[in-house]
């Protein structure tokens, strides 16, 4: 795909005052970490905006100089508050209208008598703009330079980024290796772990915990592209962790 | 609490390499904008940031600057990996310290020998800032100047959040009102309800699909800060949906 060693980045930028108003609980940020991850593209920043215009294109300008990637959610249906393609035309300074190749996708699912005005909002696409498919409603997303524009619907969504993904460049898929600390607390072995960071600087390692019933329990990842580097750090970790035998840990 | 009107805005900084590899699914973004919007503080903004010092300064100082406040969460437990502390002192220009009071707080919960150099860093906290009980796990969340520091285990973040709120400036709350359109299609009234948009200035008015077993099912919501105007807006949507007699829609 790329020479090797190649980064590739990328931000999420998701569009609605539903989100921000607690209404709906985002989902895709969540989706689309997981799936950059897996694919070998860094997710670096990930913003939420409101449906205001000036908002949309100043968050668009900031993150597609900056990423290689910019993945939109939300905003591109039928309705009066869907902003999106509008938006994204005028961060790009191009021009917006109606689509035939929109139109003809849309048209597999319509009637033309079903074709209405609002409905016809959805065929507005970008100039210069690569359409992405929808299979299941049919009216399409759009790829724009590095910014791919999905619905916000998380199954619309899911399905726009398996047809986007087809097209994208990506790098050496960074690898994660989990290592259960469990019952044993993180302030009894931050110092050593801080000590083995230190000394691995190739990979990154994190501490994660988790509170349930009244306990921590605590898990650190050695994340990092070179297998032999990443085992150099999780042996470390993991003789580290031994000898901390008085506390509880699973397997 | 404030002059009658007055408009309280916010942004949630996310900080957490996690968040962003996908490993951890954030659910504090929902939960704080669920909270203010309740409380009557709009969330204008959300961003994660990775566990990278100048990007947390970066977004700090961009997001203090422009919200009457800001809430992070993240970064404030004792590994190596927990940077936030220091990333706000240097985002305000001010030293960072262990502070008394928040060791004090600690006490509650460690012995003397239990306190060690990994814990102590969670005593760091930034000169000049008030800080936030945490009756979980005691390690203090703090806040300087409009930029409230939390923890980014849910639990935690929440109850620090129900101490930090106490102190809060709050405004008019703003009031949201769910129509059912159940079955109606989006593109079926769409252009209806940008009319109805337009002649409401006064309120804001989205309309959100779902999609399930392959059927979307939409909802309208009106918000404003108004009940007249709200109910007005709500009439006319109402009225314009009866129009719709063939489609479901639940009451």
């Amino acid at each position: 795909m790329n020479e090797k060693g190649k980064t590739i980045t990328a931000a999420v930028l998701v569009i609605g005052d539903e989100i921000l108003s607690g209404r709906t609980k985002d989902r895709n940020v969540g989706y689309i970490a997981e799936y950059l991850t897996n694919i070998g593209i860094e997710l670096r920043e990930a913003r939420v905006v409101p449906d205001i215009e000036k908002e949309i294109v100043a968050a668009l300008n900031a993150l597609r100089g900056r990423y290689t990637y910019v993945f939109t959610t939300g905003g591109i249906g039928p309705t009066h508050d869907d902003i999106t393609a509008d938006s994204v035309a005028k961060a790009f300074g191009v021009p917006i209208d109606e689509d035939p190749r929109a139109l003809a996708m849309m048209m597999e699912r319509y009637q033309p008598g079903d074709l209405t005005p609002a409905r016809r909002r959805m065929a507005r696409i970008p100039a210069g703009a690569d359409l992405i498919e929808n299979p299941i409603s049919k009216a399409p997303g759009f790829r724009l330079g590095n910014v791919i524009v999905m619905a916000g619907v998380p199954n619309i969504m899911q399905a726009m980024f398996d047809a986007a993904a087809k097209d994208l460049e990506t790098g050496v898929k960074i690898i994660a290796e989990t290592i259960e600390a469990g019952g044993i607390p993180e302030g009894r072995y931050g110092s050593a772990l801080a000590a083995i960071a230190a000394g691995h600087p190739e990979v990154s390692i994190g501490s994660y915990p988790s509170f349930q019933d009244g306990r921590f329990r605590n898990q650190i990842v050695v994340r990092g592209k070179e297998p032999e580097k990443i085992a150099a750090a999780r042996a470390a970790v993991g003789a580290m962790l031994a000898s901390f035998s008085e506390y509880d840990r699973p397997l």
